[in-house]
């Protein structure tokens, strides 16, 4: 209670770069508790990166989230800081990673432009901008650094739009998009449970429903008979199920399996869900 | 000093799943330490991640130790405590995934049903009780609360085994199995130095000795010519070695390659030792 | 703020072994900050680590680094301390690993070889010297033991020595070999702007370069054209760049690619820069 706190996202993988900026943080906020979301988001994935944010951000502390994947870095993509409705600020690259986590947490209140030269390491690079600009301006706003003086504010209308894609309730199918391939091969799908009843009706566990993956350049579409079930264990290992998952979205997944992995799918592709 | 202690282990591999925890465990107890063991455990291996329960927990300060490897997450196993005769609590399944690191602490002094749910998150999901479950009971108890309060009191008869197999001394050759595979390619066997000097009488570093894995589905019987070493360094790179690990216990491997690879050893094979 | 700070680099990888080393690390200093730098160094790679360390010490507090790649465990090769010119202790094997770290820190201030068995864990492994030798140690130094004590002075050149290949400039070409394969694929080379700038004369960005990497047992020259550019993101995807990376020396990189793989380069290639 009482220490400032800092979460930390990035694509860096498992070099050092990640604990470069760890380092610079520590530097000027000694006593900051940094949080590692992950630092293996899929390179250059700001989507991936996006998602894992906003899944992450309901369940930390109020403080100091910094995210970085950052094809942009170096190119006149801005540095931003956002302020949420629940009191955090987001610090990152304006390239939309910020924004579905923003609308978690109550929202973009204030947005602004990182321009402090004395809050950031002096002559940054042109390729680490998260060492250089986002780490250090992250440690001093959980050390207590005024976010109003971060920078010029900017409207928020002008920031760099992400959306996950909206599901299409039909009557008797729902369209989705998947979001994310967690590291347990589960599809995570873009749709509520409530979505699902609202197109297919009242399902009880059990029910067995069909899932067409759209077909993509150089990819098929795929076809795959599940079941609408709670959890997996309640299912032979190898079985295929639809559920909904820890963040009240719909996942695909096989009990004991990579399902990703053996029906080859991939975040951003279309599906039906149907009744067989 | 005075810091509350929690251990994480976990099968999460590089997803936001273990940072959520951690994010958790810090919104209840804001300044704990929590030290993660792995989050890389082979995918819903009990075994393997009882084994890194089991090699982690002597050096780790007395504590809480939550571990999540789960498969039957939201059916009917129970969630657990136990308290060690070290004075740990050990949080997670009632899958015999605990039970190695609590005879390793001790014993089992006590177990009991997590089931205040006060002290999880409400609305537990059935998907992710890492998060729901067993970080904040971790967490609660991490702050000080009473573990006579988190359950009712099970009897440790009733709480699911997993044992390591024992090894047979036989006059002249010694049987074991193979427990796990480091990430060095290294074959821990589950088996003592004491094992094998009683099986093959005393042994000097040169020795050389035969080990035969034995077939399984899908794959041949392996013979392999080894040298009892103390350590990699006195041997030529390549060389296979029998040698005593770092926890008292027989490893075979090569040095500066991967062992395990290169026999195509997994866990679970039994391995026969002997004089050549 | 006054919490003795530690940082961790080693090749141990995702297995247990890192979470041990922290553990006997915060037995004895509980109050330390780790700084995990990363486990994920090739194994046996010693070059790879030290490239990692020599890396991110300029970012970290000051303090103790304890780093561990060490082919040569439980063989005659001294466990040591050196004090830098920055005031920092590094500990680790005596196989050059740190070397290039405490040239950057200062130089190599006094060194001396770990020694105190009441500073180690009883009855240490052969083949675990993380555990029971470098970590107690460290924890031990940073909880405020004194350096002197530690064992006794060594001249600094008995030390292994681990140098980074020095560039040859010529007249219109630069010679420099391939130090270290980053997680996106990036070839760190042994070379500054400076060097380039020397060998070519002043270049501006969009200059087209050809840079030719030598031939290998096993493996052809590779000759690539590339675009010299302040940063990834001017250029097409896919585009290959040679850049100044964020330690200032020459790195070469594709955009929103791995350069490496495609390219099939790995640490120590010798590569030749010219102009077109």
């Amino acid at each position: 209670m009482g220490r400032p706190f800092i979460s930390f996202l990035s694509d860096f993988g498992p070099d050092a770069a990640a604990a470069i900026c760890r380092g610079v943080m520590l530097s000027i906020a000694g006593d900051a508790q940094i949080l590692d979301i992950s630092h293996a988001v899929r390179k250059f994935a700001i989507r991936d990166g996006a998602y894992l944010l906003w899944m992450s951000v309901p369940w930390l502390p109020i403080g100091v989230h910094v995210a970085v994947v950052d094809p942009g870095v170096g190119t006149s993509r801005r540095p931003i800081g956002i302020r949420t409705g629940r009191g955090d600020v987001l610090i990152g690259p304006d390239n939309g990673l910020l924004m579905p986590a923003a609308e978690r947490l109550g929202g973009v209140e204030s947005a602004r432009v990182l321009e402090r030269p004395d809050w950031m390491l002096p002559g940054p690079s042109a390729t680490f901008h998260g060492r250089d600009i986002f780490a250090p301006v992250a440690a001093h706003l959980a050390a207590g650094g005024d976010f109003e003086t971060v920078g010029r504010s900017i409207a928020a209308t002008t920031l760099v739009e992400l959306r996950f894609p909206e599901p299409v309730v039909r009557d008797g199918s729902l369209e989705a998009v998947a979001l994310y391939v967690d590291s347990f091969g589960n599809v995570r799908i873009g749709a509520t449970t409530g979505d699902l009843h609202q197109a297919l009706g009242k399902l009880v566990p059990g029910t067995i429903l069909r899932l067409t993956f759209d077909a993509t350049e150089g990819a098929p579409a795929v076809t795959e008979v599940v079941t609408w079930a709670r959890t997996f264990g309640g299912l032979p290992p190898g079985a295929t199920l639809l559920y909904e998952d820890s963040s009240g979205q719909l996942a695909l997944g096989r009990n004991q399996a990579d399902a990703a992995m053996a029906l080859g799918i991939e975040p951003g592709r279309g599906v039906r869900i149907e009744r067989t």
